[in-house]
């Protein structure tokens, strides 16, 4: 049987935080990105690809913004925003990686799924929202907004002290449509889904599905789909071709392969970036966990040799 | 074997034009609409969902218009936009659809597909663009973005002269993923697809997808889809329970039962309003040329009772 790999494309696979986000842009560097995944595909494995969203549902919270303060047309909630992107997002790629399967003559079928992640609303996430959303407002546009949509502000000292809107960043606990994601990829079929992280809902006393105002960690929801849906490896694609140690001090090391054990202790000691490879390194952990064999942290075009990249597996590999 | 029912939303299935277009209303409405689904899935039905995009796709391209004036955020293409709609569209219909589902104790998976139409390039469509899309600019705001954009214009008599960008409606020829849309359906996964008429893109020379700056009428594209899929029949659900010849004249007359011949010497005959009708009529003939049985033309909440609504058949029943 075919080894199913789950691949999560980071931001910069998408758009630069360079670029001003034009279309062109989008396309080029996805196409760049997918070009990758061809080493992998013809190597005999079935795809599911996950991305993150961050540029391009800021710029659809901007557009709702001012959409709303020129036109007076309603904002839209946070659900439905990622929604939105996953649309836009997941298309752009299927419409990319299918003209880059038919250069290299490849037939596969390939299909973008509106995911779904579900969160448990009593994570203590929600009475710490961290994540900063959306534009940069005045300390009054803030307390305006607080008032009328409930909105939470902090300052954001790095933005010149302007005030952003944070929301909760809980755990996803499943996958609202794993089961046909897990039956398609092992069909061979190449699935694009889980965007952004997911849309975040929650299910409440009455088992009805519904919209949680937050963000879901892209890297987490992948590597739990990737787990529920029994792949063999979770690939985070990010701007590095390796983990190291001290990053960016004198003594930097790399590490090439980890185990469970030892990734776990360097990450209880501080060995890795929050806000940067913790989140990357606890969503290997978490594949690991629930079942997975081998999750890998490295940059595309590092694809076509399987010798480079960071590779944590439960035990070290002979 | 279960039937195959494919269900075309219409707008006002989801967003009613005196609406201001709150997602409050959008859930509320679709709900509404989707609790009428009920009675043909404990019928036993299988069903694919479609859906217009209309009013979305509208707010969707203000938005943009708005984020590009207020914050120099780059204006996306058309295909983009409709993909965006497809994701929160479908969204907001599958976790209603999950909730209706719950509801009555039926259990059924439900998918959303972000779904192309193929468009061909060569198709007169393109060169005399109709479908009027966006927002209301000035003689010398449509000048100016015809000089930037290359977007081209009319002037809208019914909109106080102002003037409309104005895009081609080409003919979809086929729709990129029918083949898994008809693999799970006929599983009886119930699949969300072809929102909007579709993302609407063309192939090229050199046999790769590309966007066409186009709109696709969702009718037509959704009636494609039903016999590609080999749908048994497919239903537009609309804001009038029959078809009706000579409407809104002293001569009404409801039709109840249609034959291929009667409906297209009704609709040659001009008996269906263009703009309303007519092409509603022209989605349900090419249903039964692609070998559909029966296309029903009716309001949502006229399903309960299958003896409502038009009946479009290849020769009349006995």
């Amino acid at each position: 049987m075919n080894k199913l790999a789950v691949i999560a494309l980071g931001g910069n696979a998408l758009l630069r935080g360079d670029q001003a986000g034009t279309i062109e842009e989008q396309e080029q560097n996805t196409t760049d990105t997918l070009e990758n995944l061809v080493y992998l595909i013809k190597d005999g494995y079935n795809l599911v690809i996950t991305h993150g969203n961050g540029p391009q549902v800021g710029n659809i919270l901007m557009r709702n913004d001012a959409g709303e303060s020129m036109y007076q047309i309603p904002q839209m909630p946070l659900d439905i925003c990622v929604a939105d992107s996953q649309g836009g997002i997941g298309y752009m790629i299927e419409r990319m990686l299918r003209n880059v399967l038919r250069k290299h003559n490849i037939e596969r079928e390939v299909v973008t799924l509106v995911t779904m992640a579900v969160v448990d609303n009593r994570d203590e996430a929600f009475s710490n929202p961290t994540k900063r959303i959306g534009k940069i407002y005045t300390k009054q546009e803030a307390d305006e907004l607080n008032k009328n949509k409930g909105w939470i502000f902090k300052q954001d000292m790095k933005k010149a002290g302007g005030w952003r809107r944070v929301v909760p960043s809980p755990k996803p606990v499943s996958i609202i449509n794993e089961r046909v994601v897990k039956t398609l990829a092992h069909q061979g079929t190449i699935v694009i889904a889980s965007g952004g992280g997911g849309i975040p809902v929650y299910i409440d006393e009455e088992d009805r599905v519904r919209p949680a105002e937050a963000v879901i960690d892209k890297d987490l929801a992948s590597s739990l789909l990737a787990a529920r849906i029994h792949a063999d490896e979770f690939y985070i694609l990010t701007d590095v071709s390796y983990v190291y140690i001290h990053y960016n001090t004198p003594q930097q090391e790399i590490r090439e392969f980890l185990d469970y054990e030892d990734t776990l202790k360097l990450l209880r000691a501080g060995m890795f970036g929050e806000g940067d490879m913790a989140p990357k390194i606890r969503a290997c952990l978490q594949f690991i966990e629930g079942g997975g064999k081998k999750s890998v942290i490295t940059e595309a075009f590092k694809l076509e040799d399987k010798r480079f990249g960071t590779k944590i597996t439960r035990e070290y590999e002979d």
